[in-house]
């Protein structure tokens, strides 16, 4: 099956019954449909608990397979996309697509709990689970406390976790993890509006993509967002005879930004930091220190994750301060027109 | 020498000639004047490099003697302050004393470069300085390359680096580390408008501050902001009666905020994130884990420097979210308002 | 293709001219031979370059292929091998397969070094190889520095940095990497007379080993052992109706051994450290306090490698401290009488 | 007070009753006696504890005052010793001064417990004492578990926990933390035999030493090794003319040791092997790259500790590796002919 360029694809996941047919690595499924650059793919994903987690009483470690969990919409092979072309994948929108988040607490994972990698001889923490109202009209969703009285809403930011192509050197990997080929990256900066570059490793890139957040917080401290199915619509396209991006990137109409997922955290935050001195350099022509003060004094830093098998930080630039460069020949400033002129 | 409560005290450091008669440490020196809770002080500091380096010409490791590197405004004695109690210090006004500011890189130190404790076999990176003109009036440094032609203006927005008390357990600690005693913490949240809160350690607690920046980014990649000295304006109020603050918190208008401080940096996340859990316990009486929830679903983390020998990360939540939680027993409001009414 | 139990099974890996014939991942790969449990494997690995590195002008960047490194021999399909037994592997040779062993420094790899996940501005180290003769009869290796006249003979010590079977998951992992699945662990227990046990993932389990290494500090530290070629004879056992082992052990005549793998380096330590104890009350039904205690006061803690994509560290405790415990239903007592009957 | 040189002097901790006259910083603390170097110095130190905890059913944190935690035994003013010299400590003797050793589990301390650092959600592990028999004529500790009936015979192999110097830069240090000027290293090198190498930062050196063990594993997991209080003679000298010792260095008759402390974990390797690459090219004018293959190949790692505010990593390389150098101008094999000559 595909689509002609600037076509809209309409693609349903197969999800009915059987979570088993759903993609739940980069890298290691099948392509499920074939695109071409330029086409508009209106889609939808599951929840990171496959949808198997619905009220407070449902525990993830009673509830879920942990074979199943993470599942992605995908892998799309992208046609002419080769090793060492870059893939750029613009999200127009993305909307929750039902009244409720749910978010929990997992025994062994979090970011202030001792874990299977920061072992320790602690019993886990309690495992419990929240439901969030999520209010479209009104851009919120509704905490509510269980072990007390105590309501709030929040602001709604809707946002895709994972995002990623097959990886490099023929790993399969878990879509619970992030790196250089993207995956679970649970940056709050992929929101609407924003395209992101991943280098593509095998013919066709492999592009699948899921665990939607109705918003978290910088670093998601207890492992897990508002976790949501999402209606979501995106345009991908290919990036050719530009150096490979060796780590994500994203762009927004006002930032350029980096994406460095490692242990330990630092090593995080010098990829981003590396990764973004480099690009400077690229649309600047800066000398490799002049990039890094620039960067120093500029640089805003949130940190993405603090609680996935590599955490992630993200540097990002204002392009104001780029003096008119031009990142990635112009895809984003494209993609978001052809978006605008919809 | 000792003031009036609500009076002014206008502090000047002798500076002039002798570096060693400032003080590099937290703890370790004697202070310098007493002052009552509620005073404002008006005083200011230098510049980290104890105003050495004045010129691009002008490379840190030829002009400045390691001993008297990041000199200190103080130390203060508090009257009053007892070890348990905490320390109030809000920001009236930071503003630039000169014209300039200045950066550079230094051997083996910075984010992005092998270092004495992430020892490598590299030779360190070039040592460059930067000079930055400072425009108060239109609010923006001027960053200006050295290997090329390229100017661009960034948003001035002052902000002192160190801030910090005598350390616990008879310790003096270095004005270039940060830790529970506050110090080398360079965060950009350390700004005009900011109230931070320390525990006091010894009698008087001891009170210190210099480090100003024009600007930084978050994480001070190179190591170094746009450094200059500031004319500051304090206040400074004695809490009693509260539960020690382990670690220094900061507040704004907007935003209770939390400064951990460590090695790896997933320890600042980690210690930033449970003193925030536990600051949102107080103000809000949750349980622990719909406090660990709340938090994981609102705090921002920006990173504040990832390259001093203890890294720092802030973790902060709206107050918005707190339904009307009044913080430290009203001290901000409290100092906020004497700064407004004056 | 399959054995009787106690037969000896004598496997040529299929190398000729072709390096991409061999395996270069965990899992990806299909059987290359059946062998039931009990089976005496005779084979033989190549080195880690896959033979291209040859004399100190051959350097890796120039000679070898980054899709083609560290190639494996396997996998083996073990027979009656399920997900939650324990597969456990006993050497009994591991000897050179020539005169010469190699070693060189990698652009970018290393413990001393930046490296592409701790990134930094630095320009790579200088690019080298180093020519050991290996002197069997001597029990030597003979290091020959290049830039200057100094000979020493380093003990032969002949071990395997990789040993390891598929993934869970679903997971395909490079060679490099070591992890919950044993594989490049770089640890120098891993000699004639360790019995290593490995959790099954997948039917068959799907074992793997190569990256033969004449002998290696602790650490290896430039990320690169004495590599050769290696003659090995082992014998595979499986071993049910125990707790799944969720991460590597070893065992020889005198220690029980874990290995954790991950980054940074104290999550390995405590992942191996939290498996002794664990371990050891398996052994002797102490309480955790007891064992953490026994442990604390015992266990000797050799790193293994602080160079691959996750670090490994060992943790080793002396048997006679177990009271005559027996570790694993005996079965390396079993396969090492075996092999002296033989 | 002072001594001719090859004297011994007897020093007497002042200790009765009140802990609050010992030293428990590594600057700080006005020398209680000056010595020739070439002294012997024959003394005792307390155990960590200051002797609180002596039972069972001492637990630390109801019978130990936190700011007398790990007394040290001097300050010595050492004559002579200048910045930039180094400090020899010789240990002739190191024998426990009673019969009972004491363990323990501290509240948030230790390698496998969330810990004021890595800041975690759990509530603290338990909190035991365990008391083990010391039998120096047999060599022996005994092991005697808490809930159960197990006991065990461990190597008697007593050690300095902390030895150290007054810091650089006017700091003060908690006895508690170790780091370039020595102090809390929990390495079990540190045993009679050995010489320890300090860097000189104030005019005297100011050399303290406490925190004796009867034995302890390598990493020190809990915490807390078999404290008790130790007889000690040792012998310090001064050497000049030599390069300053940055980190600390050990030596013994087979092994030259370096001793780096830092987290992450990795940082302390990297110090330990950054100063062993640079102590062998000092010792066999090779270059740097030789010396780094030499060493990847030859060194043992053995962890120090992974408890304290930095952790300690050792590095050490046989001597017989290095055709006849002579390390730190013979200090080590003078100050043990002194030994074996008396």
């Amino acid at each position: 099956m595909s689509t002609t360029a600037h076509d809209v694809l309409r693609f349903e996941p197969d999800s009915d019954g059987d979570p088993a047919a759903l993609a739940y690595t980069f890298g290691g499924f099948a392509p499920l449909v074939s695109v071409r650059p330029g086409t508009v793919i209106s889609t939808w994903t599951m929840d990171c608990f496959a949808g198997r987690v619905r009220s407070t009483a449902d525990l993830v470690s009673e509830v879920c397979d942990p074979r199943f969990l993470n599942p992605q919409t995908g892998p799309f092979f992208v046609e002419g996309a080769q090793p060492g072309d870059t893939l750029a994948v613009h999200f127009r929108r993305i909307v929750p697509r039902g009244g409720r988040g749910v978010s929990t607490t997992v025994p062994l994972f979090g970011s202030l709990t001792a874990t299977n990698l920061t072992a320790m001889l602690h019993d886990p923490l309690p495992e419990r689970t929240w439901v969030y109202e999520i209010d479209q009209a009104a851009g919120v969703v509704r905490y509510d406390a269980l072990d007390s009285v105590f309501q709030v809403d929040l602001p709604l930011d809707p946002m895709h976790g994972t995002v990623g192509v097959a990886p490099a050197l023929g790993e399969v990997r878990s879509a619970l993890t992030p790196g250089q080929w993207g995956g679970n990256m649970d940056t709050p900066e992929m929101r609407a509006g924003t395209t992101c570059y991943l280098g593509v490793n095998v013919e066709g890139a492999l592009f699948s993509l899921g665990d939607g957040h109705a918003r978290q917080g910088e670093g998601e401290t207890c492992g897990v967002a508002v976790e949501c199915a999402m209606d979501t619509e995106l345009v991908v396209d290919v990036i050719k005879g530009l150096p490979p991006t060796a780590w994500p990137r994203l762009e927004d109409d006002e930032f350029i930004m980096t994406a460095g997922s490692a242990r330990p955290l630092e090593d995080a935050f010098r990829i981003a930091h590396t990764e973004l001195v480099g690009w400077v350099r690229e649309l600047t022509r800066l000398s490799a220190m002049d990039a890094y003060q620039l960067v120093s004094q500029t640089a805003l830093t949130p940190i993405a994750n603090v609680v996935d098998t590599n955490y992630t930080v993200v540097a990002k630039m204002a392009k104001s301060y780029l003096r008119g460069a031009t990142a990635m020949g112009g895809t984003h400033e494209r993609l978001r027109a052809a978006n605008a002129a919809r």
